[in-house]
């Protein structure tokens, strides 16, 4: 069952990853499912939601800019980057951003 | 064509809207058309990405909080706002943050 990520009350840190894709799919599906399952065990690490269509968005969801910092320099992450970059996305865009405000339910 | 938004360079302020929707359509597809729609005739909009599987995720940039709040009170998108809470959703979440950093290709 789909659920809203359950992150704490701000200020905390949105990293909005958008997408596009290749055709390719060269271990695409393996290497996402991955990457969310290990993004999970990272410290600092507050939760994260995704879906795709013509386009891709997983927003995930950090306690501060170090968090962001370290789960970047991870060696299977950087690995999953350079597959991004060189294979599966014909154009993506990073935004770290610091959430401020948040409201819902 | 799917695109990534062209957003200048930071800051700007990116709101996340995530969602589960109810199995009630009562209009919902038309409406949310006309929001992206009306969104992009906003003072200081700059763009916006949208996709939907289990969970809905649209991001909406913004040139500052002034211009977020405005849409936030547009009378149309109150309307939107209402039958959201009361009809659409079975969950929402609101993330409004400052964009502070962004790479990509």
């Amino acid at each position: 069952m789909a659920m809203l990520a359950n992150t704490p009350p701000p200020p905390y840190y949105a990293v909005i990853f958008t997408s596009i894709r290749t055709d390719i799919d060269q271990g695409y599906g393996e290497m996402a499912a991955r990457m969310v399952e290990l993004a999970q065990t990272q410290p600092g690490f507050l939760g994260a939601e995704s879906a795709r269509q013509a386009l891709g968005i997983t927003v995930s969801y950090w306690q501060d800019l170090a968090a962001i910092k370290n789960w970047k320099a991870h060696s299977e992450h950087l690995l999953a980057q350079q597959m991004g970059r060189e294979t599966w996305y014909q154009a993506f865009k990073v935004r770290i951003s610091k959430v401020e405000r948040d409201y819902g339910f």
